[in-house]
């Protein structure tokens, strides 16, 4: 499955090493003035432009095929993809055979009976280049409606040598008015968990005081009323019974390392052994840098498609 | 949106203080020999029988109304509804233009201008009772083919007189293959995370270590294999690229107390005052031990749409 | 599948001879004062009442289970049951290892491995009850929108003693406006003829002028405008593109006759012989009569899925 | 909606003078050796080669851009865009202001207040080349399952000077077994209906004998049995109770002449007046000829989608 929304619904494709990443936007409002800018912000934000997070640089030239007639949308698909100019499959070709450790090899392999092995294929954080400019589109349709996505990391692992580090993301939706969510299995709580658990290297996803509600009791967790509607506190995250009550929608998101490590593993091979091999190949030190931009793709994108986009 | 999944839809339908609570199952396999007596037993599980969590007490009778024959499934629509024997609307009058801090009051009026105050009505844990019908069917058709979802309460907060508790449940889903889960979106984990978000009252959703991961370098976190394709450790929980890898898949879920108290709070008014107000009524004091049958049949819910459920 | 739509989803559900047929509505807007006589008014249109069709007599008291109260939708699913009444199992005893000709039993068995072989089961026209219950309150909401769906039976063939009669049933829908209908998969005259070829016994559906524009020209074919937006001719019923263009919306549907004959025919054994029997059992002489009123609730649950229903 | 199927979900892409149709393909199973050369003898036949139907020539180059790894298929999503090589944009600039009778024209600027003016925009037959690479796809799944499906044109009105014509296509599935389809709303006949109506210029949809069946009786309709399960007769189409019988699928699809004609006609402009024109530009003297091929693809999506495609 990978279409992402009703109303809005975002088709992504591509692999790592393949000829491109990209998608198509199935139902966006016809008439927007597309901000080429501020999608290629938002994808030099996830190239970690700026900090020394991956040793791969790519253009990202966005072309869009349709959808679009002098910058503006058509309400017809908008088809875009991102060519794949820095691949260097011949470095994955020992990979062939091998799956590694901590990685989607082995699962893809055990469902398709096949996989691309050159960087990840499918499974790489890649893919989330095309999220990213789906989810930009998304948060120019919300600004419209004065509603703003923010991530930033929360939570950082310390520098160790030689190794990776695991993080976490905190997200702020403000301006979503109180009303949006559908329950029962729509909440907007359940959409967003569903959007965040699919980012590669996802690990949680805690709405409001998140595990710490555990330890709560009733009184000390339920929000008390100010008059007017607004709450004292926000413990649960702007959102009650899955749909948000107009305080700011807060929710966090844990990303393990990437287990991709600059010594020997043991990977597993097809006849289910063990081989010892020096993985080389490119890989972040630490991604979680590069992560806030996608929560913010994958908000907007859940955002958007509980909201109503009448076209006038 | 009342509907859960795509092969094995369940679609719920119920207000706490209405008729009936029930639903739909469209796609269940035809010639299963229905196992009443383990929904029966699930549903007890639910009102907490044998402990002493909530003081209504139903007898949650299923009447099944199509898609079963002779207690054969047919492969048609099974449609069935539990009557709310032991519902009090008057007790609840008074709320009928008051909104109780830490509920779904205000968000229910504010999405559809209009509900049912009688005992949280749609928005009450009374709902749960329909899923743990569907989430029984789907057990008994998982157990066919050797996977077993079993959750239990992993952290209840202190007894503290007066007051309801939070906690958290684990659940483990055994004997499911590797290579189940569907990409990019489709992801076994995100599926899991929508399931668990969309019980009332959950605020984390935790695969494997969870948040832990957040303080773990990539060397640490990734789990290292074992000949034959078995991995030492599983701090991913079962799933990589959102596939299942072939190791149990374990899941945390944490939910806040009920914020149903047994004393004086502000209740906003529908002019945006506040009024203090004695909430009687019925409420659980731990409804955390009512949850792990929930968590189970959404699991099994869950993953009963990512399996193949061919008919013969 | 036994849902129909995206935004006004109807699922439906019920054997002929099983304890009930109805379904549930997720997506009705709030706060409509359900218009309960037209219900039992379509409802008795197609029973057939007035004229002399069915042998069949039923109460069809709908029970309405969830989503409504003091008569008023909440928004959430509307869930409602159909007591089958005159149920006669036992007359259809000799049926239980027999196919007939023309029914859909071969095929239920084919699909399922197994059939409720009691008046067609599932297959019967007895399911359309449920839709004409749905439909009736798809076209209360159409109506407040001025668009109306009227259907008429056009052709019927010349009545044969001891025989059953085909015939087609002509639907127009006045008052919708220009721009509805959701190109390319999504056009309104492909999700009409989805509609009309989902109704039991339906075999052909025609847009417009239909199966004559085969012998049409362009230039005849072309429907000209009139100053305002207005055409001379409506050749194409209605709809361009897949969207309407503000004329009245116009089709026709053919049913071939119900092959349920009072004499002897050859029924299919599960062994594959033949063996002929005297089809007793309850029939209509002609369910033409009967349809006109599924058509206009298939028409109107296929337009209340285009257009904008927002709640308030 | 441009949006087909659920198992092997087709979304299409494109204007006809934009840079390029196309569409991604996601639910393929992996592992199959894409056939390149029946992709391009299927668009071959879309253009018309051999015929002199158009005027419009197109290289239609298909680039595959994700998903097949070697000329296999990952399981992945596919994706492939055909380049738009021969736009004349300017010859439709006298267009921007004026809608042509019997075309889209007016319905795609009443649905989304813009409208990509240039040869139909996303509303022209050009569309049908990305359902055609798509088929191909499917119609490969299929062949390798034993079931084939053939078009081929059944009427075409004269040929008459200076004007275009309308005409019919006949279209037979061979070798799908009995148990295909999903009732109530998912019948197969249903989808084939909602599938062939969304093809451009189509108004008529016949499942067997179609329209004729309202003429006849119960008894000259049914189709008896022959001892092993087949019939006597193919009235039905091969379909009863929405799902396949074993004999061969037949149904007929009725198609408009192109309403572009060769001579001045009556444009609506902007401010509901009319404008006399002369439309140039290019079109198709008869294309019923090319559309064969669209009918095929459209019939194997549809059947692709109803049956098992399990990877392995």
């Amino acid at each position: 499955m990978n279409t992402f929304g009703t109303n809005f619904r975002f088709t992504s494709f591509g692999e790592s090493h393949g000829l491109a990443v990209g998608g198509i936007i199935d139902g966006c409002p016809s008439r927007l003035a597309l901000d080429t800018d501020a999608i290629r912000a938002d994808l030099a934000r996830r190239r970690g432009e700026g900090d020394e997070t991956t040793t791969r640089r790519e253009a990202d030239e966005v072309e869009f095929l349709s959808g679009v007639m002098d910058g503006i949308t058509l309400g017809t698909p908008i088809a875009f993809a991102i060519r794949n100019a820095d691949t260097r499959p011949d470095d994955y070709e020992e990979l062939r055979h091998l799956c590694r450790p901590g990685h989607a090899d082995f699962t893809y392999q055990a469902r398709y009976g096949i996989r691309d092995h050159r960087g990840g294929g499918r499974a790489s954080g890649r893919e989330t280049a095309a999220r990213v400019v789906a989810g930009a589109i998304a948060k120019q349709l919300l600004a419209q409606r004065g509603i703003g996505c923010r991530a930033a990391v929360a939570e950082l692992a310390p520098q160790t040598p030689d190794d990776t580090r695991g993080g976490s993301v905190r997200c702020v939706v403000q301006g979503l008015p109180a009303g949006v969510g559908d329950p029962v299995f729509g909440r907007l709580n359940a959409m967003l968990a569903a959007a965040m658990m699919s980012i590669p290297s996802s690990t949680a996803f805690e709405m409001g005081v998140g595990t710490q509600a555990a330890d709560m009791t009733g009184s000390a967790f339920a929000d008390q009323w100010l008059a007017g509607g607004r709450t004292v506190t926000n413990h649960c995250g702007g959102v009650q019974g899955g749909i948000s009550n107009g305080m700011p929608v807060e929710f966090k998101v844990t990303f393990h390392a990437v287990p991709t490590l600059p010594h020997e593993v043991d990977c597993l091979a097809d006849d289910g052994t063990l081989r010892r091999v020096n993985l080389g190949g490119r890989h972040d030190t630490c991604h979680i840098l590069r992560l806030p931009v996608v929560v913010e793709a994958m908000a907007a994108l859940t955002i958007v498609n509980l909201i109503d986009l009448k076209e006038q």
